[in-house]
């Protein structure tokens, strides 16, 4: 195929373009769902659709369809797109990357003039950062079902806003918010291009990861009960430390991941609060998160049972209370075998080095997978660091990822 | 001797009024230096000693001396006495069973009409908690000379008054500073009496302690800068989690702590607060205390020298950087020998079981110490417990305590 390669200079100019709506900009980049720059950045990033040639629509949640019409566009068409929505103090590129490269990605294909039988549609997911409404994937969590009318009008801000209210206030018609979802085979395809969120490409100095499967994430709630008392008049041998259970507990979930049969395994204790929090004070309880990740859900699911056996003996050598909370457990998502094949193929055509991969993070792809074939490309991400003001993705190996993604689209449409 | 036996109805009575002073009565007792529960609290423990023919006075910190007077009124005193401040939603032993028990066995020798030669003096500390200006043992420490009026002008509140300015308004005569302090010979012996403020006695079934040494302290602040990174998107052998390293420091403290060759070895990591503290973002840097503390010096500054051979090491295996900075360094301080053979003689007079203990707590005795011979009577914790609206002492064990102090104040006082 002859698509022209993808213009990093385009890409910058939009990324740079969409992240002057930033509410932050002080503190990196911060676009909340439906805040004013939210608003603005999709006004904005529709008209630059419309530039490329491309029809724009919303539905009732707010997610953005620019159509790139085929030559049969009766056939299930082919989707690429990610969200522009941020979480607080964050970076440029987490979702826009995916964004900008569709528009990209339509552009070549429109102007190559190459036949193609599917519509393709370039997509912006409504909110995947959990930052207003505490739930991620809003707009592909409705697309797959998985948002009812209902618990759109329960979910609320901290202003204690509904969803269904704030959608109501700019406009969008919740009378048709049951047309939002998809059933199986309405997508003949979905493609998302993403950074990487971590460090595996650039530590192996590569630029394209194709992402064979999406972690599965088990968050877990965990409490130790232990015994408050004096840091000084409490000897070592009567004491119920209970941040020294937690830290037990955080070793011993590094070393079952670290020894897990999956390669992909991945287990992090991120959120501790401890209680009193004094420094002469020994703790009285700690609660934790526990956040397990795998592409395989029989062995994370091991983990959990060996990590509970530990748990049991170590409420008895340390004569304290543990309680584990099961806050969500997901099932891996698998790529579609045919759509990395043409990654695959696109990346050998163009002699680009590949690395088939493995998502830790989930994506509006996930979402999306429950109604979809679905894959996604990702592109290195500068020391693995996201969320965070430092992220950092070069343009150019957004380009190369839009060429893979461009020719992929253009097969998968007249597949 | 034949001093009555101290009356616990008379002890209960007393901590029962005092407990009525307070800021805070939903969460057991509150007493803020100089607020107006505390300022009422001293008039009415004035008033008390008055009642029980006590003579007071008051010096420019707000000391309170209560004499009873002896036939060689020239003589260096015998003192006895804690506090009546307290930390936020504490207990209403700490402090006050000391106070409570100097007027209690003041009454008695009193009314035993024991000829005694030197004066005895009751005295209540000012704020030994560091509550309101951040600082431990403000009376006891400007005692021993090592708070000037001008360290108490620099001293300030939450709402930015100083020490100073407060004492002032309080008509308190700052140009009589200078007079708070004392000079080694000036004292003839100042005992304590204390509730333990930890399980030692409870979990040995005996009713008294009798403190040879209270452990002196160090703390530590310890920062661990790891690297920050997405809690899905990082392989295991990829992380550099800055909580881990702190979870390993806290548990090696612990070890060192266990198997150091003093027993009254303890060690706590309290206070952790992690940055970011995101359940999906792997820690960047954890902030931590670490409250060592033991009778001797030595011991402890070991124990200090393997840990930091550990996070050398630390530093290594996790690829993160270790800071620690000391934030006080203090010197067990010894009790007088010819005290404890007071208390122990007074003991085996009334058939009391005692323990030989280690205060791992420090007190007002820590900083009169630096200026008198002194010693510590420890009544029990229930559970240990202190600093915590559960706070329990019975008052028939507080009498115990009373018992041998009457007896001691009064050999010591013939001595």
């Amino acid at each position: 195929m002859i698509v022209k390669p993808a213009q990093s200079s385009n890409i910058k100019n939009i990324l740079e373009k969409l992240n002057t709506f930033n509410s932050d900009p002080e503190n990196g980049t911060t676009r909340v769902l439906f805040t004013e720059p939210e608003v603005e950045a999709r006004k904005y990033i529709k008209e630059e659709m419309k530039k490329n040639g491309l029809v724009v629509r919303e539905d009732s949640i707010g997610n953005i369809f620019a159509t790139l019409e085929g030559t049969d566009p009766d056939l299930p068409p082919v989707w690429t797109g990610s969200h522009i929505d941020t979480v607080l103090k964050a970076g440029m590129f987490d979702g826009m990357a995916g964004v900008v490269a569709g528009i990209e990605a339509a552009r070549l294909i429109k102007e190559s003039k190459i036949p193609h039988k599917r519509n393709i549609e370039v997509i912006v997911y409504t909110s995947e950062e959990p930052t207003r409404f505490g739930l991620s994937c809003l707009g592909s969590r409705a697309m797959a079902g998985y948002l009812s009318l209902e618990q759109a009008k329960r979910l609320k801000d901290k202003q204690g806003n509904s969803l269904a209210e704030v959608l109501e206030g700019l406009g969008y018609d919740l009378s048709k918010f049951d047309e939002i979802s998809f059933k199986k085979g309405e997508v003949f395809a979905a493609v998302e291009l993403h950074i990487e969120q971590g460090a595996v490409l650039e530590s192996m100095g590569l630029p394209i990861g194709i992402v064979d499967t999406i972690s599965g994430p088990t968050k877990l709630e965990v409490s130790v009960y232990g015994k408050q008392s004096h840091a000084g008049g409490t000897p070592m041998n009567l004491r119920h430390d209970a941040f020294l259970a937690c830290s037990e507990i955080a070793l011993k979930v590094e070393k079952l991941a670290k020894k897990s049969s999956s390669k992909d395994t991945v287990a992090t204790v991120g959120l501790v609060n401890v209680i009193p929090n004094a420094s002469n004070v020994i703790s009285g309880e700690v609660h934790f998160s526990l956040d397990i990740r795998d592409s395989d859900y029989e062995v994370k699911h091991k983990l959990i049972e060996e990590l509970k056996d530990f748990t049991k003996q170590l409420e008895k050598s340390r004569g304290v209370t543990i309680k584990i909370r099961q806050i969500n457990d997901d099932l891996p998502t698998k790529s579609d075998d045919r759509i990395i094949e043409i990654f695959e193929n696109s990346c050998k055509e163009k002699n680009i080095s590949y690395h088939k991969m493995v998502s830790g993070a989930f994506h509006d792809s996930m979402m999306v997978g429950k109604f979809a074939p679905i894959a996604m490309i990702f592109v290195p991400s500068k020391d693995g660091i996201s969320h965070n003001p430092a992220e950092w993705t070069d343009y150019d190996d957004i380009a190369k990822g839009t060429d893979i993604l461009a020719d992929g689209l253009l097969k998968l449409s007249n597949d």
